[in-house]
């Protein structure tokens, strides 16, 4: 944090003593210092064992009360996006990145400006995007989340006309995030409705007035790789979903200057239990409109959040980046160039084709390093490609989620180590056997 | 928090030594030692002064680097609901309440069960409303929200048929907390509409198959009535909002065994900024279909926000909550009681008739002590009582905000002791010259 002080309110004999805050550090420490056995972790908030100390929370295929015990017939978990492969970095910043919160920290409704949104929050985020390169803040508004899930709806909800006659068409091209989908069909406002992939509208009239609402997320989930929209035209509005657009992840070509941009901490310091997003704006109407959505839906994001998210990017932003993006790319790089000699021995499995480019932020040609692996089984025979890997005990994610065939299966490669070494241990067998 | 060891791993000749906690207690501990004159709080995500000192933020009417200049030509702010008359409670119980997180708290998705609720903060708030005696929350299912806001919307979704052909009427009965109306009809599903007052469908037949969702707010806002929903049927639902629900504000008569309850953070320990608030749910199907909304709306609710609430309930559940509660009360009490000393000596201004009443949590009759003063403009020409307040530099909130006659107005009497002085004084003046 920014704050340093010459106080010597606290300092006796040259040492600083504290005092209401003592019983909190106390705390963190002992939970901190309970190891797992290295396959888990303890929190101050885990369910208690004994009456005193927390259980630890065991990660997949491991046991115990320490979780020591391993289990090699038990299933690899490959499915969901929590991104634990950056866990090991904050473990190693505990110091930076620890951070109070007082009982009275933030009670009211607003910052001192009236907002729902910390004004120091978004200068961090405009120093970050400056720093990393990828995306254009200059002359933009900024808005706050929970999440960048919250923050979708919303912009669908902003860049819909208000007319019952003609509700905003809402598209994505597949394969994408199932999010946009079905967000879209559960809200269900008289102002929008999902209608299918774009490629299904591309050679539409131009002179259609219909709004037409298009996601584009890049790089992709699932494939990792960089996109642009598909439809043109005045009646088109386009949501960049830039969730996985770091250096961890990705290339970085050039900042991003669209006008309606999405980001999430979640996958740039993996931390997706905060639910902090942010959305990079260009049109005030579509600002002041995401503005009300999140004051109805939850006036605004808890202060808790966004203090954290406030040290964490303190802590991403020391030396311009390099320590995180460095460390976060090293391990996605190592992962896929793992998994990829793993499947280079298979006919049955293939892996999508990504291919180095020059990253402007590390400054040279780069590797890819994506979050996910979209694999695709190439037997005519495998038409559940999800089945094939379930009964090799590798659970993923099935290619219909993301409105892809059932030929794809989606692994997350952004878990814990642990996870990552279970599902490339599975993989070997399953290859080994073919 | 229940954590308690018996661990020597930090201790040193008999004392603890922080190791990687030192920094982030020394930054809380030198932000809350700077005093803004007892007129304001620095926070430590506060903007800076100097380059290095925090800003103090001021109550309203004061101003200054240290918020030591009053001016008395200013605004009462009566408006909002922000709860700060409870910070000096947590000021108080600052080490009890103090929370240190860990930059690697919590990082995925889900908490090990694999749902976004921490299940120990379930088990606190379940002991606290059997403490309180205000909520029955046995046999039924608990969900979390972004404040109550986000669970209100969520409620109306889960209780609303997915027929467009017939959408749920939405309902409120006047004076009504105007949120209800608009974020129904700001949503816009296709699902229900808003519909007015509920006194237009009281008379409605019993054989109607469309659905009503009536919003019944016990106490009131804004008057703090404890109320009953007005329409009865099998084709009826009902969302309670206990926002209020609590010893500071109103007698507890005795636990509510409701279907579905709202309770919120916000106005039991005045941490709205926290955004954390829960709903009590009888019936499975809607509790599903709410975890639904919340899933796609936000996936789960900020983890910091949760171990903030469990920290704060472990003070609150202390002695049985005894000292919240009583610290709470006496303020409102004494508030209400001033206030209505100086408006009794009025004609032009009255007051909500509220009377003592037997309260089951202090096990006494009680005298009342409301959130709010909802007072009305008696004089036949001052058919605008906000801008005869405004004028005397008091501002409230308007009576047809709430959907009410604006003969009325909403003061807040929740805020910080300096607005509530201000606000007294502000009226004493006004009705002096009556």
């Amino acid at each position: 944090m920014i704050v340093s002080f010459s106080s010597t309110l606290f300092v006796e004999g040259g040492e600083w003593k504290p005092t209401w805050t003592t019983g909190a550090a106390e705390e963190a420490e002992e939970v901190a210092a309970i190891p797992c056995s290295g396959h888990g972790r303890a929190y101050l908030d885990g369910l208690v064992l004994n009456g005193h100390e927390p259980v630890c929370e065991c990660n997949s295929c491991y046991s115990g009360l320490d979780c020591s015990n391993f289990s090699t017939d038990c299933v690899a978990n490959a499915m969901s996006g929590d991104p634990y492969f950056l866990e090991p970095f904050w473990m190693k910043h505990a110091a930076s990145s620890a951070v109070l919160v007082s009982g009275w920290h933030r009670m009211g409704y607003t910052y001192s400006d009236g907002s729902y949104i910390s004004e120091l929050l978004v200068k961090y985020i405009q120093k970050l995007h400056d720093t990393v390169g990828n995306a254009v803040t200059e002359g933009k508004y900024i808005i706050f989340g929970g999440g960048s899930t919250q923050l979708l709806s919303a912009a669908v909800y902003a860049l819909s006309p208000n007319t019952a006659v003609s509700p905003a068409k809402v598209v994505a091209t597949a394969p994408y995030y199932p999010m946009y989908r079905i967000q879209t069909q559960f809200f269900n406002s008289r102002d929008f409705s999902y209608e299918g992939d774009t490629t299904l509208w591309k050679n539409i009239s131009v002179n259609d007035t219909t709004r037409f609402i298009e996601f584009a997320t890049s790089p992709n989930n699932p494939e990792g790789k960089l996109t642009k929209a598909l439809l043109n035209g005045s009646n088109v509005k386009t949501i960049y979903d830039h969730a996985y657009y770091w250096p961890h992840f990705t290339p970085i070509p050039s900042p991003s200057d669209e006008d309606l941009m999405v980001f999430t901490i979640s996958k740039l310091t993996g931390h997706a239990g905060t639910r902090f997003g942010w959305a990079i704006i260009k049109d005030e109407e579509v600002y002041l409109k995401m503005l009300t959505y999140v004051q109805l839906n939850t006036m605004g994001i808890s202060r808790e959040a966004q203090l954290r998210a406030l040290k964490l990017l303190d802590v991403v932003l020391e030396r311009e980046g390099r320590e995180i993006f460095e460390f976060g790319y090293k391990i996605m790089r190592d992962r896929w160039m793992r998994l990829k000699k793993v499947l280079s021995k298979s006919t049955r499995f293939s892996l999508q084709k990504l291919s180095p480019q020059y990253c402007s932020f590390f400054k040279r040609v780069r590797d890819p390093s994506p979050a996910y692996a979209w694999v695709k089984c190439e037997r005519q025979e495998d038409n559940n490609c999800y089945e094939i890997l379930e009964a090799a005990s590798i659970n993923g994610a099935e290619g219909i989620a993301f409105s892809a065939d059932n030929r794809y299966v989606r692994l997350s490669l952004i878990r814990s180590q642990d996870d990552f070494e279970i599902l490339i241990n599975k993989l070997r067998i399953l290859v080994s056997k073919e």
